[in-house]
């Protein structure tokens, strides 16, 4: 099956819409925040914890799980939901991104890319063509074309080539991926440039995939620049088709992209964040190991019903950090991706009952970053 | 309140027998296997996790939180059972044990210790004074008396001076414990010298604490060396009390020592292990890392019933090792947990039904180390 999209009500004030994804493991509420479980773990957690913590979907890496342990041993043990024991729905990166930012790149053509690997230097070649193969083999719910993601900042010619060549690769992704039940999604690239995003879009939107990317926002550029790349972009894209913009986990421009109709959101930041002691709290980053803590016995955010603050002082984690014990990790991961669930909730809530910009406010308000 | 200890039965053909410990954290069943957690956590375990696993009591370091988080801290909290959130109940040692193997030593004498913090290398002294204002300020349920353990192998001179200085300790201990709720138990010292054991456990009974264990085992000796100990020196110690042995956590030894009278245990190795890739499984250690598991589709062990053997392969498990995930160290350790846990809770139901020497013949034919 692949998936089907539902909006289920359309913001009067703004561009956000509150909707259901449908897919073979469940239906996922949206706007939504995909956790990141980069080498088939969401890092500390286990499946049950993920459940309970009301995740639908998470996000696993192409790249990381080609490396290792291989996408064929995935697909012998029955694909990634089996071997990782995930039940709910998996969106997988194409790669692309990842052999960019991490691999040591050899060469890049209209072919595909060579790179050598991050943990032990092997040389590999990905095509588009191949990363269908690994993701087909992985068998996620949505799967990504592969892309290239020019640096931020690039010269408008470097960001023009690697656009073009990302189109030309979709379509040969559609074509590598055709007559899967995985369903595909295209992922926009034309850097900082509005002209080129557009562009961009348009080609991307001929080629009919069942949802669309924004991809290469968040690598560095201003936060006013995304914002006004999405007031371009979002409105080449077809209305009944999820919208996904990756890499971005912020509570502010997560509530900035909702307002301008993105649905799915990723990043590592609230797992990445919660293992180096960066907490979420109500009121903002909360960065657990500062000494103001030490006899600090009351919870890390007194307005929080996660496991976490519900049983554990600020003194205590603190105490673990400092300690570099394993449970800070676990219970900085709860506490970080209980808030962002908790967070959408009250964001498709709000959608719900019509009043997303005055809970925007009423939370940046509080939150302060 | 004290603790409470009550013999259900008594093996009619070794010393071993069923019990039921009373705390004011409540009932633990005995033979028990407590698993450590040093610096007010069991690595990688939640409270709930341990819960979950049936555990009724885990073992804490005073020298570790001594040195960090501090015991004022942990005493402002309202005691470890709070700053850790743990309900059940807790035993901390003197930390007598770690000043000799972990601290750097500056001097001994009959007054007390003089160490360096493995930590930042801060010097500190500590006296069977201090070990008890410690424990009663980390308000621990059992404490243990300041004890000097001598290192294996050492001279009968050296035992002996340790052994005796262990006894006035321990009357020292027991005046600076007096009029304290918490229970305060004594150690049997003497190393691997049979007449120094049964002097030291004699002198040791004549104090008469609530608990007695018998430590410097399992530093080194040959195992015959310490069943052979525990021979000689449980017989010396009151039927009616409990008995700790301590620092042993080895299925064969835990089977040992209870045939030998012995109620409690504890061992860093089940969780330690955990961490390494080194799994219990019921034909033995399993070292998951092993490349002939990396396709091995099957449960860690096919007869285990717990979270990590009913949701998860072999093949995932060695990626999560091979790949240092979090999770590794997660699932690992709930699996050693529960498989300690089901040992104990085996044994204590042969216990019951009489066939204790059967259930250790059949479970040692299958678990091979």
């Amino acid at each position: 099956m692949s998936i089907k999209f539902e909006i289920l009500k359309e913001s009067k004030t703004t561009k956000a819409r509150l909707g259901k994804l449908y897919t073979c493991h469940g239906i996922i509420d949206t706007p939504v925040f995909m956790p990141v479980g980069t080498q088939a773990t969401v890092k500390a957690m286990t499946p049950r914890e993920l459940d309970d913590l009301g995740i639908q979907i998470i996000l696993s890496n192409s790249y990381h799980l080609y490396l290792r342990p291989g996408y064929n041993l995935v697909a012998q043990a029955g694909g990634l939901h089996k071997f990782m024991g995930w039940k709910g729905a998996i969106l997988t990166d194409s790669g692309g991104f990842q052999i960019f930012s991490l691999g040591k790149l050899n060469k890049i053509s209209d072919e595909g890319v060579f790179f050598n690997s991050h943990i032990d230097g092997s040389k590999h070649f990905i095509n588009p063509e191949k990363a269908m193969e690994i993701q087909i083999a992985l068998g996620s719910d949505i799967a990504m074309a592969f892309d290239e993601c020019a640096p931020y900042p690039s010269g408008k010619y470097q960001v023009e080539i690697a656009a073009q060549r990302t189109i030309q690769w979709a379509k040969r992704c559609k074509e590598a991926h055709h007559g899967s039940s995985q369903s595909l999604f295209g992922i926009v690239q034309g850097g900082a440039f509005k002209d080129l995003r557009i562009e961009n879009a348009n080609k991307l939107v001929e080629l009919d995939f069942p949802g669309y990317a924004i991809g290469g926002l968040s690598v560095g550029e201003p936060k006013s620049l995304m914002y006004e790349i999405l007031d371009c972009t979002v409105p080449c894209l077809p209305n009944n088709k999820p919208r996904y913009l990756m890499g971005v986990g912020a509570p502010q421009s997560i509530l900035e992209g909702i307002i301008r109709g993105v649905d799915m959101f990723d990043c590592v930041l609230p797992t990445r964040n919660a293992r180096n002691g960066s907490l979420l709290a109500s009121s903002g980053n909360l960065s657990i190991t500062n000494a103001k803590y030490k006899d600090d016995f009351t919870p890390l955010d007194n307005k929080c019903q996660c496991y976490t603050c519900q049983n554990f002082t600020r003194a205590y984690l603190r105490h673990l950090y400092m300690s570099n014990e394993i449970l800070a990790s676990i219970l900085g991961t709860i506490h970080n991706l209980y808030f962002m669930s908790s967070l959408m909730k009250n964001i498709r809530l709000a959608l719900l009952e019509d009043r997303l910009l005055e809970f925007k406010e009423e939370f940046l308000s509080n939150f302060l970053n």
